[in-house]
């Protein structure tokens, strides 16, 4: 039996099972400091267990290398009393089994791939767009890190003629969170939350345009071959149609691919808020056959 | 005995060998109509042979996956004559052997990863600046590709406030390609091929601060461990320096990672005008396992 984590910024969920369809226990709750988190989330796995395994997909920025002395950290994160805390040393040590590790994102990406909305796909890119803008991927079946995890949020894009907001990223200030973030709508347009949903025509072609100009730097990049998008403004109705729309003018022909303007290119997730710890099962199973 | 071709768009380089110390025959001529050149090339390995397997790593755009009928084709490129070669396949016919087949840019970017500047590293990155901006991946040992290729020089880049020049892409005008290409550069301060290397310090510091608005969008894509940058605008004497200067202020702190300013991130390739050719000859090496 498997174990998975979605550790979020605002909840933590606790699944048991081995896929969408054996799910055997699951558990949702608010993410407080890390030790009343981590000790209600141990709780969850010794009452759901015993597990052969557990993989935790978090919120970072994490430590992903092997190598380093830091590994299953979470590094500098903003979040209060959550940096420097050893996410998956803590579960290792209190559970006893192989602990897979990686973001959020890339949890999302992997289930997606495997289950949801990119299967079959060479490559697929897992977006969310909320209180943040993340990204994750899937290359061959394998999530993408390199000297860290992707940080997509965090491109440039061109700034909107007709947008004076000048960005709510602390660090960029106007870069693709800065400008497309739930906050940054909320911002502009003196809403938030669910209220975000009446949001006029203009602010939803507004934030379509800047999808749209992130994605194509990732498109540039990656080339994958399918893009979910999650979170909730990518809930918001008639964005991702208006996203669609747009990528065409963003690529302008280059390549001239028409896979790249077909519906499915740019799609909704099909795992609901369960992909990231649906995910976090992969991640499990994967660190099971690296023992 | 394995071959190698780098098939460029003014020259194609020809390697028989197993490595940059195993060169046994290497040839380069310039890259003519598709039947004189394909030719040219299929002689030399006549001469030279027999191969086991040949790979190319080729100009593009170009059609990778193996599922497609087009699959070993140049695509749509503006190169007279060129669109809707079957290069690949032309090899294949010619020489009855296996042909691996890539970008010249992922070729030389798994051989920087093998033998040159990129040794040990997890993923690489590797770029060329000059006639445009080309960029190609090697993640966990294997090129990047899912729809298509990386086409990195088509990122798009914030407009430096002293910089009325329009770009010179004729798809996008100003993206990263279209503003920082050797053209781009020759076309403002009026001086071409091998003249940039009288460029003014001024030119140097907005060449510097294009590449490093460029690459901040591929490090938040792909988290790149090592950067290696060939192509004649690269030798621009003080180039590098600044560039390894302005990074730091692109990315602002996030995440903090050290290694991420160190001078050995963004390297030079220390394969030279081989690398490609080289990498074609790891391409035909994978080639012959896939049988």
């Amino acid at each position: 039996m498997l174990g998975g984590i979605e550790a979020g910024g605002t909840k933590f969920v606790c699944i048991v099972g081995s896929g969408p369809d054996e799910v055997s226990a699951v558990e949702r709750f608010p993410t407080e400091d890390p030790a009343v988190t981590i000790e209600r989330a141990i709780d969850f796995f010794w009452r759901h267990g015993p597990l052969e395994s557990l993989g935790v997909a978090s919120f970072g920025p994490l430590e992903l290398r092997p190598d380093s002395p830091r590994y299953g950290y979470i590094t500098t994160t903003p979040k209060p009393g959550w940096s420097g805390t050893d996410l998956a040393g803590a579960f290792g040590r209190a559970l006893g089994i192989p602990i897979g590790w990686d973001t959020d994102v890339n949890g999302a990406a992997l289930a997606e791939w495997r289950w949801g909305a990119g299967r079959g796909a060479r490559s697929l890119v897992y977006l969310t767009i909320g209180t943040g803008i993340g990204g994750g991927a899937v290359i061959d079946g394998r999530p993408l890190h390199g000297l860290v995890h992707p940080e997509m949020g965090h491109v440039s894009v061109p700034r909107q003629p007709d947008d004076p907001f000048p960005g709510s990223c602390p660090f960029h200030g106007d870069c693709w969170e800065g400008l497309a973030s739930g906050p940054a709508l909320a911002d502009r347009f003196g809403r938030k939350g669910e209220e975000l949903g009446e949001l006029t025509a203009a602010a939803v072609d507004l934030e379509a345009r800047y999808l749209a100009a992130g994605l194509r730097n990732v498109i540039y990049v990656l080339a994958p071959e399918r893009i979910v998008i999650g979170g909730g403004i990518a809930e918001l109705p008639d964005l991702l149609p208006a996203l669609r729309r747009r990528i065409g003018a963003e690529l302008a022909g280059y390549p001239d691919l028409a896979e790249q303007t077909e519906d499915q290119f740019i799609t909704r997730p099909e795992l609901g808020d369960r992909a990231g710890a649906l995910g976090a099962l992969l991640l499990a199973e994967a660190a099971l056959h690296q023992r």
